[in-house]
């Protein structure tokens, strides 16, 4: 493979972060070329410039909910989701040799991981001070140097080997069973083939805000049997109470329940963004209501044409 | 026109009825040949073997409610409702000549005038008995017969002259504004053409009894903003409890609104019979909701058809 | 027992009729003094003028549906139903001594009756004719009368007893499930105690018609869990497209969850009449939705009050 | 007033940030004593404990949205919201005196404030790069020290006198009409007194999650006619894919529209958690219904009364 036609990556980075980590889970990675960026927008713009064919960043995590700069991001449209990425997510506390844990007065973290472990923090460390990085790597690159300012960093365990520091506690995160969630975004493109286990990305801007908005956009998908797996509402930017939708569905674009609830969306919303339709990371099969399969829909067409032609 | 080419209506007879002065209003009805009907299944059964080619018959009283044979008829299928005919009703109490009004102990007529009609009765004839006459035709001419057991019927003003009876009393309905609505149902055929003052009638069964099916029904009309004009649970015959719904809505077959809640219903029902498109009576423009057009539902189509290029 | 407390009951005569094999069924009827009436109106009205303490009239039938009479006298308010009867529905083809199956070329029976076996009649009398009489009970007496005009009757079995007449045909209703429902109507009274099994009657007539006004009616059960057994439109007499909704519900007006539907229904409708909450005839246990029992209102209402006095 | 019975406020500081603004606009504030917190949760825990008798702390920005951190505290409970506060929000770009913008090359600010710059930034100081403190007055104060590895701080205007530091660009926030939401929390008391401009907030968590769980919970409101303002998905932290709903709702909990609607959460929900009544910010009055006022649901209570002791 020569280097003109290698495929590359843009990623929140730097290097040893859990974006990375979600990046390496990408088929064919390990022949592609990786770009790390200083911020989610540097990476998706980085896409959409061409500069890099897909960007990995993170959308959502299970403590921390939706990460807002991702979504109005993506809620800019110009790209597509085309793959979901699940990962666990686990902090260590680091140090350079020679520092104990009752040692660390300053310690500094990205502001989400210093929200994931904020109880282990208070618990064990009660006096601690926790100031603020741009990444989990930033910050233990910055306990790295000599004559830091600070005594520790929490960052993901692989950041202690990366900077040669020493892990003080491990698993430090206050919710064992804390996940994020990537998406991996490109220019738009077809979605991916169907597979039965798809999810659908969209937002969704209310025409003329009134009371009953958001009833109507559940009911374009409730009448269709189509589950939302997501919905969070989003500022549009123009002043309190003025939201738009982030909305998850199960199923795929190509699959009529979902095609038409998009329609329909379209039809009763100010704007609708597609998103994309992709596999599930789970693999969960999607759970339908009788009458809403592909079948059913064709069914109920050529039952209309037939009406139409006299034919009842 | 050759006798060959007539064309034939069959309709709740006898003549003199109500039902033939609606037949009388359908276009061109001066050339066809018209055939009275015993009975509404017998009307509509001379359609259905191809002895008539359409068949008048009433469907809905604006006092008395829905008529259940007809309704129960045309659920059966194999008919299609092509035109509608609504007829402001008025009775008149009559007998023959020599009888006054304080003479009238024995009244005779349909059911239905019975009980459109029996506040008036009460008041002015406290002592009648009223008997039942399978017309109202046939109450005239009942009285109309030397020696007949009754002095005075309930009938149609025009009775009286069909039948040299003279009229004690008119307009004698308790309720000014009755309105009777006739339908012209045919073998099926392509529906009328579109003229934005339609309506379309179907009847709805429920798949598997359960709490919420009337709810999932309606909601197929309201998520595409097709209003109804009638509803009316009907027993399908299986014992208490179990029923069908026999709807009219707002608008025609051929407009999409129309077509998806169609479909929408082909998909949650057990069975959907679609009774035909055709214009109201009353020309009223149909009232939609923004989002509903069928310029609406072309510009969603083509919309989704992008999204699935990856054109978003 | 003096015959000065002797309870009346009227019901829908003559004597001979379903309607009195209905009434037969209720507690302690054997000391009560029976009123037959010449109709329902007349039934109800000797209620509502004291001349009778109960009324026992027909309100529906699983195969033709409500009857319109009852529910229109109904909705006019003033009485309460304090119980339902089931009763299945028979007839038979009666005649005098000496007529055969294929003699009757007239015969004569109630419309209701008339509508139940027509198939039957079509099958094997396809060249009788069928006329209209006030109730079964007149049909056989009239084939009864020396002379008559008829050769036969179609009446409940036990009216050929009375009349003397011979059975030729037994067991010829169309539909051998058809049942038929009767209420016991009474001036206004407290319901009858909660059983568990109960099922509450009213009308609701909407506020300033508006698309959308029968879904509105629908959510105010359904947001509570509770289940209808049957609506029916009615109109109101105003108008073609104008109308009023006859329904029973599960559950008793004591329960709140029907308690507090009843209270949305008075907010959101222009009115509503209630009919009177009693034990179901087919003894039924309730379905009920998780969160919607007493126990649950009543938690509900306690946690309330303790937000409101700032205790949360 | 002695000082043993000062009232103390917490809030999310250092001196000098949005946050104290907002704090300054409390009535009788400048009696009081203000104790600024580290954190969002340090602030909250003072109130707690005892330590504070309320706090005030941002929970939602017009153009980021909800700030997870106080809706999470806040949905864990034992505290409720006494009153609300909206500040317009506007940033400046600052440096030690000598410094010009042309020389900015590493700027120290809040994320938030960064966030809200990011568009300016990128415009006009394209290759700077933004690490992150952990207040704006934290920023500021870092840029006032003298040997700073900070050129400039995006904070608020007012901390530019309060550090000394020249103010380079003014305005700066890339969206003129954000708009920051506090609110002040207090341990449980009774609801402020109803004004008819209130709003409620709550926190529902799903029992056994379903799909069409969050449609029930919007019906709870909408069936009683209460408007939601606004409506955000949270985690639980139990995994992706489980959410509860933090919502504010137009109304006061001594409204018997909102206290049904309540009660109706608190039934098919698995858990609300009530964050008080307390008058909007905005003063906008409250849109209602038709039937949804308190004297329609008093004269639907009295109704309801009068038909269990049989007065129809």
């Amino acid at each position: 493979m020569t280097d003109a036609v290698r495929v590359r990556y843009a990623y929140l980075g730097p290097s040893g972060t859990f974006t990375e980590a979600a990046l390496r889970t990408v088929p064919d990675v390990e022949h592609a070329e990786l770009l790390p960026c200083a911020s989610v927008p540097a990476a998706l713009e980085a896409v959409r410039s061409g500069e890099a064919d897909g960007a990995v960043v993170p959308i959502e995590n299970s403590v921390e909910g939706g990460v807002p700069v991702t979504l109005d991001e993506l809620a800019d449209g110009r790209l597509v989701i085309t793959r979901e990425i699940l990962l666990r997510v686990s902090f260590a506390l680091m140090a350079r040799p020679g520092t104990h844990l009752e040692d660390c007065k300053r310690i500094t973290t990205h502001p989400h991981a210093a929200a994931q472990t904020r109880h282990w923090v208070a618990d064990h460390l009660p006096r601690a001070e926790v100031m603020l990085a741009s990444s989990t790597a930033a910050a233990a690159a910055a306990v790295a140097e000599p004559g830091s300012e600070f005594d520790a960093a929490i960052a993901p365990r692989i950041a202690a080997e990366q900077y040669h520091l020493n892990v003080l506690a491990d698993q430090i995160e206050d919710n064992r069973d804390a996940v994020t969630r990537f998406v991996l975004a490109t220019r738009p493109v077809p979605p991916p083939p169907l597979t039965g286990a798809d999810k659908t990305s969209l937002v969704a801007f209310i025409r003329d805000d009134h009371p009953g908005a958001l009833l109507e956009i559940l009911d374009e998908f409730a009448v269709r049997g189509v589950n939302l797996t997501r919905i969070e509402s989003r500022p549009t930017g123009d002043g309190i109470g003025r939201y738009c939708f982030s909305i998850d569905c199960e199923g795929h674009v190509e699959e009529a329940r979902v095609g038409e609830a998009l329609m329909g969306l379209r039809r009763v919303c100010g704007e609708v963004r597609f998103l994309g339709s992709y596999p599930r990371a789970d693999g969960a099969r999607i759970s339908t209501r009788p009458g809403t399969s592909d079948v059913d829909f064709r069914d109920a067409a050529s039952w209309l044409a037939s009406l139409k032609e006299g034919r009842t």
